[in-house]
């Protein structure tokens, strides 16, 4: 077998062999198969295509191709949670602790954000005192401690997964079905959950911009799930705007205290609910609820202070500071300008990307992954689609750390406030149809 | 500008500006775009291809990546003379002293051969004391001397095409209308001379299998070479059998010394004749003849000793030893094997790749660049398309050099024999339609 070959059936519209698909991925591994040869055949991938038993051999081979975690210590069904990205998602922090009210216990592996997608290892981290470098052999302790262990310690699981994105990343071979879907689930299933909830998220701040496109890589990443012996369920949510009020990693956190003390935004609260709802039913533990009963259930404990009690519990069991105000931060946001309406009537489109863009040009994200980020920064969302505005209201605050070079920047933090204006559509047409969760599919 | 953004422009299939493909030759040239890159969007051309302008822009950059040569000393229109490879192919060595006769001066740079294409570089180092390596600064004085001149030493011509061509050979991006145009048409281009002919093969011992494929890549170089301010005509040549009876270096050059004196083979003598012809009309050279009344003129003097006698004039310009018997070579081929035919009927098809695959396991070509050669391999056919033969009549016989390992290893020889035997299509149905030429197009 070689390579060549591999490309060129591949670049004539081939389906490739399991053999030939697991040649390709330990070739990339064992670093025999030089970058040159892989992203040729990545470019034939995207544009010729793969079929489902394609991708899910793919998704295989990669998810074996390094470490594999066991979590069979859990001792009860685990369930892991995964969302493509999106502006503004503290959804890991809320259903964590809203899982564990159920007895559902939660093991999660997360990377650090890049770009302008946040990680949850960034928004814990903005926790004082918070160890997100938890040792695999550890999570035993923290799981039989809290119920919960989140960890950003992942540097063996799926490792061709690894060189393959970072080649995507720099030949234009991102945006594809088969490789977005076995890329995550590769290393959802090298993380050991026997279930996994997917947060796919659509719209102008997400990486699926339509609900087709969306839709088409859930059913995807359900196909390789039950493929590889896993329950998928896929939840399809608005990014069509940022998700609840704030983005940037101390304002994010924030934000999610103050939903366990039922002061957050709505939307926050649905998608929450909602997911937490299809873990927990998935773990089995529902305690005879039918579907809508565990959601309406999931968002009462979410804001009535049962879920605050496991949420204070993790942050406590992994060394975060708490004082009787909360959380401790290792930052204070410091406001530096107010984005104000420059016309009147109803904000009808977001360009939630940009606003993403803007809020890392703050500070608050990486834009190569050796970057310092500044955990204060961020911006905080006073008008969403729908909202009516008056010329001259505040459509949002911009926020940076009280150590930011910003601070004596006016010009750059102005450019950065016009490119946010900019992002807004204010028109006198209402937009109609707005929800946060769109759909839910896959093994229900 | 930067090269993901071209990528992804290809990728999606757009039409790339003349300032992207600069910027992506440029970036090859000169190694600031690493290979992972290239042949990421190598594939992408492949499969979403280019129009016109984009192949003819593709090919005046490489073109001008490196030195191009002034062949201005020669004072008149040059015409150069290109194949796209074959078996048996010894035109170059008939079509110089051909057109010699006529006074039209040949500058004729080649590269070595690689696969089962032979080089002329090769066959003309078969000659004992033939130099082939000739400085360009030492042009003037060879063509003053002979009217021609041959040389291997091509190393600054169109380096981003050398580049491009070392990674399509690993990545399954070899085979690629725009590829393969504008590779050729950029090493002419940057060769300097005023007009070209092209050989372009067809058939199972051609890149391109039929003709409709040869058809599109001649119209697509002619149209090259016409944005490029070029006269280029495509004569068309049928590479479903080895060209003339033999294929090896010292047996070619042998069949090349036999054609000028009149006991040549009659495809051989009809190629060279219609090339020679239509590089002779290109340089204005046809001393008011028609196109029809030239290549009978050719046909004439090919085979008269005019031809010959400019042969012989090359040879000694560039040091190669002639006796009163010819040219003197630098092995003896001795055959070793007579592959018979195994039923009785007509030739019906040969596959000629496998013959040239054949001859390059006899030690006749390289499989790799740094390869050494048997000058003396080769293969010799004594059938072709068409002929009648009884079971146990000779197809072919097998030669090696006087000191070839293979002189002691029956097991090899045998093995290849065999796989001469299979190409062979023995039916009961004889063959239509063969011809030598099969078309000529462009500048007329």
């Amino acid at each position: 077998m070689n390579i060549v070959d591999i490309i060129l059936d591949k670049r004539y519209g081939r389906e490739l062999t399991d053999e030939q698909i697991r040649f390709f991925v330990r070739g990339v591994t064992d670093r025999s198969i030089p970058d040159y040869q892989a992203t040729a055949l990545l470019m034939a991938i995207v544009l010729n295509g793969m079929n489902e038993r394609e991708i899910s051999t793919l998704t295989l081979e990669m998810a074996s191709s390094g470490e594999q975690n066991d979590l069979s210590f859990v001792g009860d069904i685990t369930v892991d949670k995964h969302s493509t990205g999106g502006v503004g998602d503290k959804i890991t922090p809320l259903v964590m602790p809203l899982c564990s009210t159920f007895g559902v216990k939660t093991v999660k592996l997360s990377g650090r954000g890049l770009g302008f997608t946040g990680g949850t290892v960034d928004k814990f981290s903005s926790i004082e005192g918070f160890n997100i470098d938890i040792p695999k052999d550890d999570f035993p302790k923290y799981v039989a401690e809290s119920g919960m262990v989140i960890s950003g310690q992942t540097p063996d699981l799926a490792p061709a997964d690894k060189i393959l994105y970072s080649l995507r990343d720099v030949t234009g071979t991102v945006k594809s079905i088969p490789l977005i879907a076995s890329s995550i689930m590769s290393k959802k299933l090298a993380s050991g959950a026997d279930a996994i909830v997917l947060d796919v998220t659509c719209g102008t701040g997400a990486f699926m911009k339509t609900f087709e496109e969306a839709r088409i890589i859930a059913d995807t990443m359900i196909k390789i799930g039950r493929n590889a012996g896993r329950k998928v369920i896929a939840v399809i949510t608005d990014m069509d705007q940022p998700l609840g009020n704030y983005c940037g990693n101390v304002l994010e956190m924030r934000e999610v205290y103050d939903t366990l003390r039922d002061r957050g935004a709505g939307d926050v609260e649905d998608v929450a609910s909602i997911i937490a709802a299809n873990m927990i039913k998935l773990a089995g533990k529902t305690g005879g609820l039918s579907y809508e009963e565990l959601i309406k259930e999931c968002k009462t404990r979410l804001t009535d202070g049962r879920a605050l009690k496991e949420y204070i519990k993790l942050i406590k069991s992994q060394g975060g500071k708490v004082t009787e105000d909360g959380p401790s931060y290792v930052d204070e946001p410091v406001e530096v300008y107010k984005v104000k309406a420059d016309s009147s009537g109803f904000i009808f489109s977001i360009k939630t990307n940009e606003l993403g863009h803007c809020s890392v040009a703050l500070g608050a994200g990486r834009i190569t992954k050796d970057d310092d980020i500044d955990y204060g920064a961020g911006i905080r969302f006073m008008k969403k689609r729908g909202d009516a505005v008056l010329e001259g209201d505040t459509l949002c605050t911009l926020y940076v750390g009280r150590n930011s070079k910003l601070l004596n920047d006016k010009e750059t933090v102005e450019s950065i406030a016009a490119r946010v204006r900019a992002s807004y559509n204010i028109s006198t047409a209402r937009p109609l149809g707005i929800r946060s969760v769109i759909d839910v599919v896959g093994d229900k």
